[in-house]
């Protein structure tokens, strides 16, 4: 350890982070309602107004194993012909084979995503085969959206932990990172699925997926895709950034704790993403504003808080502000009428002066 | 930025934390109620079994101002009196004056701390005068604690944002802590009181205190108390660590949201940063179990899940695990007496299946 006091922060950033927000897919996929088509479009939409250039809109996936994507043809027709696309984003969808592949096609998809795992216990539970022969899956997938001019993301699954094998090592993770580079993924995404990493282990996994000795893919062709079920999303996402990881995958409210499990936390929140990246001066190009009117529209749909600490304090801190604005209104609105119709000076009526201090108090606490 | 992916954690961490609970007085100080004497003392009881040797137990200030700690007489008589004591562990009391201090010392306490701000907008309106007066005020509770032998523990909060001033600067920070080391405080506690820092101001924060550059503080005199109001608290304290601190402060549970502010979380949880600890093979000496038979009690007790992502993931598992054990407990049973009735093979009832089933599956998603 360094004796002196030195920032090891300062320089050693990436100056832009890029959001892939995949609060529609992965988020509501693992939420126990189905969702609205309207209002998954509706969300869609006021997420292309935040500023978020890359969103994963829906899957492709046979509904009878996710029957909460299985609208996803009529969210593409809305996005492709009901003024939802903004320009400058990409929709993108998951989409685990041929059939998903040509469905997402069709259906005008923008990007497609693959998703191999790095454990075998948790493949074969999953998609039914191991993870060797679900790279040989995507291959042809792969190949079929390079003739179509699409473009692919792989994502790694269970990179920090599976929940049947408990550890992975690293460099399985690296083994299936490279597979997916090599079959022609533009882009490869590491996911703490289960959330139970910790910064030194996504170092040591960034470390075997991207460095010489280890698999050699490249930096900037690499994103962490962090759930927070113990509480350490951010810190992961910071170790990664530390190491020039400059793509992170985040979902609006933190969407997506797990219906099955009770306490169980979702995807890390874009909006506590957002906040950590700002305040250090790392841009990523995401209006906190319109993102919280994203968030606020889709917990209303939920019936409940947005699961981002962030959202929460600010949504608390405006409400306490505009209240406090509202309350200094009507004492001053008060004071005139009063001061019109009676010359006299009075006190202020006790509730309205109360009113405005406690709002002011909550204000500044925050 | 360095071009090749190496890990920047490893070797850059203290290899053993030291966590300060503050639990029973920061975070009870801010919980809406009022907790009764006997739940404290079992709480306080609970904490020591777990491992932690420094907890804070109670405030001696008026309790015109914090009623929630009225009781400090009745908690230090039990933590000496009613076997709550446990060896090498330090019972602790917030101290705002000199009768505070006289209050604490007679009631039996271990060590006292004071608090100081690193904002004059603060420190006007939480203790009436500015940060110069407030070091005034201390130095004579330093002294007469030094008389007494009782060590004495140093606060600065509102030290990365103030609720009434904004922006802090880290400069103020540095003279505040170095006031309070001069002063005779064997140890400085960093506040982020209302949790809007991130990573990189900390590091700023810490550099300013310590450094040679700045105010000289020996980094081994130095603690963090992150609040986690944005989320970022197990962030800021990984980038304490990485410059050497190794003092943290959390409360049990993440108790003291503040009641006023709908949505303002209070200090970080005392379970997520030793699971983060843990996982990166830094030692804390507290035994996760114990720390979540405490934070079960107190969360009982105060009528809602503690507000701690690991406590919650950690019992969602334990119950999965166990409602699985003994689901496959049954369902032997039921075989055994089912083979003794009758010979012929029959199908498991589906429910016992379809329970274990279920439980297996929950347990497995952790």
């Amino acid at each position: 350890m360094l004796s002196s006091a030195e920032p090891r922060l300062a320089g050693n950033l990436p100056s832009h982070v890029r959001i892939v927000e995949v609060g529609p897919r992965d988020g509501l996929q693992n939420e126990p309602g189905v969702v609205e088509t309207a209002t998954k479009v509706a969300l869609i939409s006021a997420l292309g107004d935040s500023g978020l250039d890359y969103i994963e809109a829906t899957s492709f996936v046979s509904p009878k194993w996710v029957p909460q994507m299985g609208d996803n043809k009529e969210v593409f027709a809305a996005i492709n012909g009901d003024g939802v696309r903004r320009p400058g984003v990409v929709y993108s969808a998951l989409t685990p084979n041929m059939r998903g592949l040509e469905a997402a096609i069709e259906a005008g998809a923008d990007e497609v995503a693959v998703f191999g795992a790095a454990s075998d216990a948790f493949s074969l539970r999953n998609i039914n085969c191991t993870v060797i022969e679900s790279m040989e899956r995507f291959q042809p997938v792969c190949e079929a959206a390079a003739k179509a001019g699409i473009p692919v993301r792989g994502y790694v699954s269970t990179v920090m932990g599976c929940p049947y094998a408990g550890e992975v090592d690293p460099e399985a993770v690296g083994w299936v990172a490279r597979r997916l580079l090599d079959m022609g993924c533009r882009e490869i995404s590491l996911g703490d699925t289960i959330g139970v990493g910790n910064p030194m282990q996504m170092q040591r996994v960034i470390h075997a997926v991207c460095s010489d000795e280890g698999h050699g893919v490249p930096l900037s062709a690499v994103a962490v895709h962090c759930h927070d079920t113990y509480g350490t999303a951010l810190a992961n996402i910071l170790a990664a950034m530390q190491m020039g990881v400059s793509v992170v995958d985040s979902a609006v409210g933190g969407l997506g704790g797990c219906p099955y499990a009770k306490g169980a936390s979702g995807n890390v929140a874009t909006e506590d993403v957002v906040y950590m990246c700002h305040g250090m001066g790392v841009e990523t190009g995401v209006d906190m504003d319109a993102l919280l009117a994203a968030s606020r529209l889709i917990s209303h749909a939920l019936g409940r808080e947005p699961a981002s600490k962030a959202a929460k304090a600010l949504i608390a801190k405006h409400d306490a502000e505009r209240a406090a604005a509202e309350a200094e209104q009507d004492a001053k609105a008060r004071r005139q009428q009063e001061r019109a119709a009676a010359p006299a000076q009075q006190p202020l009526p006790s509730g309205t002066a109360s009113r405005a201090c406690h709002a002011q108090a909550v204000a500044a606490r925050q």
